[in-house]
């Protein structure tokens, strides 16, 4: 079985368990319709990349059960985005948002039940390697609630008054550093010499989103465009212009390649890191604004 | 410290971990509203004295901490059941329940923030017992999110069709088996010997919450009463009558008194059962529809 094809077997197993016996039928349709189909599973790869480069091929497992988890984190955190609260957005990967198809109250309930998901794929899937299990769940909780975890990152948008800096970090950033950090612990490297490369590719991510926003029509984009400006967020293309957003997308791609720390698979690393950028911002998409 | 002040201690240490350094101000204050004061405190206190029947005293802190954690989660809970998604309820414990006093967005993450921070806290405090602290995660997540946690029974209440046994035993009895089978495991006893003891006391609340929703004013509960009818949510008082439900409520306490397992605190935890019943339907209760 292949790497991503592991982190999909995590998935489905976490998914179908807690949808089980007595699961509320609702419910469990919910939790499905907000994993499956999935975006471009971007986190648990990343993390499934980082264990590959600092380690043996024996850590994978753990890896792509370390990545599923931070996957699930990221599916819940979505469906409780596009809430009526916040984006009250209807559409997510092309498909109706949670709360279009199943209502709000099941929405609130499904994102509730991934997070806690979350925490149970790693308990469940790590438990022959319990110190390694307890360092991701730590990792986890850090990246996901307050002071600097995607819960956060979310709040700052309902402040009167936003610290840009941590907005930033800990509303996209956050889980990339949970993916690099957690990849380096299920190999049984240091998990905070990896902290930078997510940082750094958080960033990026988030640059190449408000250009997406901007640039992309829903049929792409799979969810609605122009949220930022819908939202009045705060968004590098708002703050520096097409060009200057575009140029902080190359420099955040190359600080990301620079922040790959040594390791035997460092070079391959820093081209899983040029091949997203070109995904995310294809050449084709700069010269039609240039 | 006595135990009550060693599970403040530790919640106090939660909250106040989640509001440092750059957390966003409104989204701390809003976890902090959320937890403090608390009520009576039931499950965290549970979970210690079942903890103190079956082990030794220096099994007390890590019981502390697994029924703070599970405090967090069921504070997390009322806050998204109180939203006006659910309950629409605008008081909570005598005060404004939190989207009451930091709008629906606020209310929303921080009962994220509590869910990441109930398993964040067993992994920080457990953490000299990796063995035990991953059990008691184990336990925290299976009675939380779905088949059989309180996401699932709060989502039976928005199914066409409900599963009445499922629903209470999730609804209000997993966080008291969570308590019970937490106190158990923190103690290195078998936390499957605890289950039935978690159930018979999750029945005897309920009925007790049902009776106390139709007999007393808001003054008392320090939430809206009469909500049950409101929201057409199965009572064991629209059942079976207010007399038919007393009955109920006194074979469950008794039954729950025969479910203590074998172990030398088993007096003294009968006596807890048989004071915590007390407490919730007083005799002059009884007496007033007698």
């Amino acid at each position: 079985m292949d790497t991503d094809a592991l982190i999909e077997w995590v998935l489905e197993r976490s998914v179908s368990l807690a949808s089980t016996g007595e699961a509320p039928p609702l419910l469990a349709k919910a939790i499905h319709h907000a994993v499956f189909p999935g975006g471009a599973r971007v986190r648990p790869r990343l993390c499934v990349a980082v264990a590959a480069a600092c380690g043996e091929a024996d850590c994978l497992p753990l890896a792509a059960a370390a990545g599923a988890a931070i996957e699930l984190m990221h599916c819940g955190s979505l469906v409780h985005d596009d809430l009526p609260a916040f984006d009250a957005a209807e559409l997510r990967r092309g498909n109706p948002s949670v709360h279009a198809a199943f209502g709000e109250p099941m929405a609130i309930l499904a994102g509730d039940a991934l997070i806690v998901m979350a925490f149970e794929t790693l308990v469940r899937e790590g438990a022959r390697n319990p110190l390694a299990c307890l360092q991701l769940c730590r990792i986890l909780a850090e990246m996901t609630g307050s002071p600097r975890g995607i819960v956060a990152g979310q709040a700052w948008e309902s402040e009167p008054v936003i610290n840009l800096t941590a907005y930033h970090q800990a509303k996209t950033a956050a889980l990339f550093v949970a993916a690099t950090m957690s990849g380096a612990a299920s190999a049984g490297a240091d998990p905070a010499r990896w902290r930078g490369l997510g940082i750094r590719l958080g960033e990026a991510y988030q640059i190449a989103d408000d250009l997406r926003d901007v640039l992309l029509g829903e049929d792409v984009l799979g969810k609605p465009a122009g949220q930022d400006q819908a939202h009045s967020r705060p968004s590098a293309v708002e703050a520096f212009g097409l060009e200057g957003a575009f140029g902080l997308f190359s420099q955040s791609v190359e600080a990301a390649a620079a922040a790959v720390p040594d390791c035997a698979g460092a070079p391959f690393l820093r081209q899983i890191v040029a091949a997203q950028a070109a995904r995310l911002v294809p050449k084709s998409l700069m010269q039609r604004v240039a």
